[in-house]
C-alpha cells in the first residue's frame, strides 16, 4: 500500500498525526479484507449453521471498515466530530467481530486470523481516536 | 424499493420495529444517492473551489450511509451496541452534510435537494435509534 | 429517492438519457438492498447449508450494484468505456443472482422478491447500456 | 494484510491460483486507497478546477476496486463469468484513472503515486484474468 506516500503528497495541512493515520488506515483495510474472506470461508464450512452470527458480524465489520478507511483517507474540510463518530463505530464493529471470531478460533483458522486482524484494527483505531480533541 | 417485502420475508424474529426500520433504510439509501450526485454536481460548478468542503462532506456521508443501510438490512445475530454506534455515525454524517449543503442551498439546487435528503435521513435514523434499548 | 431532482439539478451537459438513467439508478439501488437483505435472510434459514451459493451471489450482486449506482450518479468527465464495462458487470451480477434466487423462489419468499429485484435491475441496466454508443 | 493467510485457511477447493489472487487483491485494495486519497488531495489543490475529471475518475476507480476486491475475496460458489466481468470493469477503471492521473503526474505527486497504484492494479488484474478459462 502507498498510504504513507499519499499522506506525504497531501497539499494542505493535516489535523492528525500522519504515522497514526497511516497505521490506522492500513489496519482497517487489512481488517475489511480479512472479514470478507472469513465470511466466505464460514459459508463453505460444514458447520455453517453454527457460524451464522460470525458471517453476519464479518459482513458488518467489512462494511464499517471500508467506510472508515475512506473517511480517514480524506483531509479536506476535516470534521473531528464526524471522524470520531466513524472511528467509534469502527472500533465497535471490530470488537464485536473479534469477540465472535475468537469463539471459533480453535476450530477454524480463518476465524483465528480474522480475529487477529480485528484486534489489530481496534487497537490502531483506538490509538488514533485518543489523539482527537 | 422492496424494503418492506424483504422485511416481511425475513424468516426469524426481528428486534426492531419493521416500519421504522424500512423508513430508515429507504431514507439512508436515498441520502447516499443524493450525496454521491451532489458531490459530482459540485465538481462541475464554476465555483468548485468554494465547494471543496461540500464535496468532501458529501463523499463521507455517502460512504457512511451505504455501510449503515447494509448493517440495518441484516437481522441475524443482532447486536444493539453495533447498530447504535453505526446509526450514531450516520446521524453525525447526515447532520454535517446537511449543515454544509444548506450553506450553498440558495445558490445550488443540488445542495438544496441534498440537504433535504440528509435531514430526512437524520430524522429517520434518530427515530429508529430512539427505540434501541 | 430524489434521483430525478438531482439529475435536473446537474449544472453541465449530460451524455445519457435522464429518464433511463434515473430508472437504472433506482433499480440498481433497490436491487442492492434486496440482495443484502436476501443474503441475511438465507443465513437465518434452517436450510442455510443449501443456500451457500445464494448468499455468495447476493453479496457479489450487492457490491457490484453499489459501485454501479455510484458510477452512474456521476456525470463530470463522462467516460463511455468505463460506464459500459461497469454496466456489463452489473448486468452479469444481476443475472447470476436472479438465476440462483429463482431456484429457491418457491421455497423462500425472500429469494422470490430478490430475484424480481435482480431481473428489474438487469432490464433497466440493459436498456441504458443499449443507448451507449 | 493477511490475504495469503486467509487464502490458505479457505476450507474448500479454490478455482484460481492463490498467488495471482493474493497479488490481485492486494494491488486492488492499495489502488482503492490511493484513489480515495488522490481525489481528496486534488480537492485541496489551488488548481482544483483543472482536476475535476481526475477527481471523478479517482472516485469511480475506488468504487469499482472496492467491489472487485470483495468479489475476488469470495470462493464459495465461484462463477467465472461474473468474476471475469468484474475484473474487466476493474481493469477499465484502473486504466482510465492511470491515464488521467499521468496527465497531472509532473505537477502533483499524489497523481504520480496514484497512477503507479492504478498501473500495478491493472497489471495484477490482467495477469489473473488471463488464467480464467
Amino acid at each position: 500500500m502507498r498510504t504513507n506516500e499519499m499522506l506525504q503528497a497531501y497539499p494542505a495541512t493535516m489535523n492528525l498525526d500522519r504515522g497514526l493515520l497511516a497505521d490506522a488506515v492500513e489496519a482497517i483495510v487489512a481488517c475489511a479484507q480479512a472479514c470478507t474472506a472469513c465470511a466466505d470461508a464460514c459459508l463453505s464450512e460444514d458447520s455453517v449453521a453454527d457460524l451464522r452470527k460470525c458471517v453476519r458480524t464479518d459482513l458488518d465489520c467489512a462494511d464499517v471498515c471500508d467506510a472508515t478507511a475512506r473517511v480517514l483517507s480524506r483531509h479536506t474540510g476535516y470534521d473531528a466530530n464526524l471522524s470520531r463518530a466513524v472511528l467509534e463505530a469502527c472500533i465497535a464493529a471490530c470488537r464485536a467481530c473479534a469477540d465472535e471470531c475468537e469463539r471459533h478460533a480453535s476450530m477454524h483458522e480463518h476465524c483465528r486470523v480474522c480475529a487477529e486482524a480485528c484486534r489489530a484494527c481496534e487497537a490502531a483505531c483506538g490509538a488514533l481516536a485518543a489523539t482527537m480533541s
